[in-house]
């Protein structure tokens, strides 16, 4: 087939200049943070975009819930259609592609699936929707023949979803880890430069615009683990699996234990990690100690970091920021001109970039996520006991309940926090989390032990 | 034209499942290191990528110069056809896309500028023949209307060109500024961690296979121009200017220069910059003090990384394994299967993804690199001096010379190696090279100085 030169003259094909395509029309429901980001960037840059997309991308119809602030937001564009009506947009005859920037999952849902049957393209940052109905959604696009993109939902400057879907494709995917919550990431970082607890370091980020009024969502690791089933789906082949997760934040995380990770030569970071084993996969978002030297361990502040390891490229890293209106809209608007690019009408659904990274024939739907208890990774203990010498006891129980202790220290009381008793670190090898789960139960009941133990994960992340 | 569905029922369009399509061939020129690693990738993973790919990549015709050992290589592949002769893979009944992966300039081109000519397509990792020949061999593939990839010619596992080119489309980029000579970097890491000199990190290198018995195509830095020249094509949407790029490689750097920046808080890297200013280009590659906690100074070893700074995304970075036989075949396959995704024959020319990131029409062939007198950055200097009070003398003269300076202060004789007489530190504002190159040739004769002063440039590389 590519070699039927004569094809490439026909009416409209090679020669025609980029000038001649008529342009891309959007239509946007919400023009809030996300929205007002996007309407900035195409209108400052419309000619750079232009230049790269081979045509224009005009945003024609914008639904708002409110109509005054929406039209002072764009207030250079008298020919953009202004409504309440979300519906009107996403099936707007003049539409080719709906921009879903409102958020939210029930009636985003509504909106996006009507944009689908009328034939619309898709472009939408909103990783809550997809985690939670994604499958409904790309099936319907699937039958539809139309695009849905998202760069947006995860770690928005970075394209991630793109290196992921099209930049590694030669790849069988070991793991993917990432720090993809800002906002915790803030709230550690704070925590490991000033040794404050997490109340104080979420009031800064509160009183910063780091983090929402109601944290729960990015401090729970909700947010994070949209985004990493989202992550591992385009890994591995496998169907959005938000709901199979183990999802754990940092809320409960403490100062000390952030002192301790500097002492053993680590920093503690929320992860989500997406990893082949050979019975299934695991999916999980949790703090986990990182060595201090590691690349992930200096992704500091709001900034996000994704590292993948590819069989054949081995560990690759993409960083950049995780938020922000103008951050978001450089991936809305990285989708938009991947669709500008997209031939009209009628391409096979093979030729396009599949929304999970594999065609839907060959998404393994059996591929399970592994339960809890069998994640299997090295963890850090820390176990109060009542006199110094009581981490030979420790130790000898710990191995006799088959935890592969590999380090064993006492905390250096000189340089942490005040905690009453002697504490003793342990690092271990690597061990099935229910090994772990049930010894750390067991512990309580030790007569060394001198107050609740503290398990966390420990992530070595090597090539 | 995304509303009319109707389009979408023609036969092979949308419901045809992916295993229908016929797979896409292959030609390959070159089955050395990395045509052996592409071809084992393509082996071993062949299920996962057309899963991915929507239908399967064949290789079908192999040239080589040695046939015995090309054959050892593709042992399980009787299909294959060997030739000695590059021009009939190029130019093969059979072939849809040319994977040249034999490097050099000369031949390659004519190879190149076969297969374009028989309308195939073209998968190369050659940055050489890209950076002399890019405008020869894009101008070809534009007017036959197909694609070159080439994601493999600069820093081979991390999918840089796929993010300049699509990932990062909304944003004017301000600059580009990467470690993307794995020798190199394995070299000044060798310096770094042991103080040895260049010939001794040099003679390592070599012993460890990660440099050439003749290593002057990338310790001179004329590997990283190639690069960096395609990552400003792609950038700024301006010819490949490789011809016009300031070259300097690592072969003069002085162990003592690189303790020196340890007790400045910096380290030396090898960068390739491509910076937009006012009235042009900033094109070059020499070694540059960044900052020690700067994210691009925790790049060790043979490693590669890329960082880019966006008006809408700021700063991201991309890191990965520059060189070796899979990692490079990973960016090929990627290539691949991204020329598999493409519709056959009749796509307009401007809903490719273009070569150099923007259509030629939009090329601005009138953007000028800028003269290495007009570069503006900061600099280090190191002057010595007879005794340590001129110290004084060596500010006001520099001062005087216009030279901004922001931080002066005496090596350390304690940690530096041995060096006869005091060394006075300079690290200046922003200035302009000819200001700065003016200084340190008048300063050989201030009566201060007791030897050659030596400049190198420092980049905060700043979000």
């Amino acid at each position: 087939m590519f070699n039927e030169p004569h094809l490439r003259s026909l009416p409209g094909s090679a020669a025609a200049p980029a000038t001649a395509m008529r342009p891309l029309r959007v239509g946007m429901i919400g023009i809030g943070t996300v929205g007002g980001g996007t309407w900035a960037v195409l209108q400052r840059n419309q000619t750079l975009i232009a230049a790269r997309a081979g045509r224009g991308i005009e945003i024609v119809a914008v639904a708002a819930r409110n109509l005054e602030r929406a039209a002072a937001v764009l207030q250079d564009a008298p020919g953009v259609e202004l409504t309440r009506d979300p519906l009107r947009v996403a099936t707007h005859p003049e539409v080719d592609v709906l921009v879903e920037v409102a958020g939210g999952t029930g009636p985003a849902l509504e909106w996006v699936l009507a944009a689908i049957a009328h034939g619309k393209h898709v472009v939408t940052a909103n990783k809550a929707l997809l985690a939670v109905h994604g499958q409904t959604v790309f099936a319907a696009a699937q039958r539809q023949g139309v695009a849905v993109a998202y760069e947006g939902a995860v770690a928005v400057s970075l394209p991630i979803i793109k290196a992921l879907r099209e930049g590694l494709t030669a790849n069988r995917i070991e793991w993917v880890a990432g720090i993809i919550n800002g906002t915790s990431n803030f709230i550690l970082t704070r925590m490991r430069e000033d040794g404050v607890d997490f109340a104080a370091a979420l009031a800064e980020a509160q009183a910063l615009g780091y983090a929402e009024a109601d944290p729960a969502f990015d401090v729970d690791g909700v947010d994070a683990a949209h985004k990493a089933s989202l992550l591992a789906a385009n890994a591995f082949g496998m169907p959005v699996r938000f709901d199979q997760a183990q999802v754990e934040g940092i809320r409960t995380l403490q100062a000390l234990d952030v002192e301790c990770a500097r002492q053993l030569g680590f920093r503690v970071k929320l992860l989500g990690i997406a990893r082949r084993q050979a019975e299934g996969v695991e999916l999980r978002v949790h703090p986990a100690f990182v060595p201090a030297q590691h690349l992930l361990a200096q992704v500091d502040g709001s900034m996000n970091a994704v590292m993948v390891k590819g069989d054949a490229s081995g560990v690759t890293m993409y960083y950049g920021a995780g938020a922000g209106a103008e951050p978001t809209a450089s991936a809305v608007i990285a989708d938009l001109v991947d669709v500008a690019r997209l031939p009209a009408g009628t391409v096979a659904a093979q030729q396009r970039v599949p929304h999970l990274g594999f065609h839907p024939h060959a998404v393994d739907e059996q591929l399970a996520v592994l339960p809890r208890a069998a994640v299997h990774t090295r963890h850090y203990l820390r176990v109060p006991v009542h006199q110094a010498p009581q981490i030979e006891a420790v130790g000898a129980w710990l191995t006799a309940q088959q935890v592969p202790v590999q380090r064993m220290e006492l905390a250096n009381e000189k340089t942490l926090p005040a905690c009453g008793t002697p504490q003793v670190l342990v690092l271990t090898d690597a061990v099935r989390q229910a090994t772990v789960d049930l010894a750390v139960h067991a512990l309580a009941a030790h007569p060394a032990v001198a107050g609740p133990v503290v398990a966390l994960r420990v992530e070595m992340l090597e090539g």
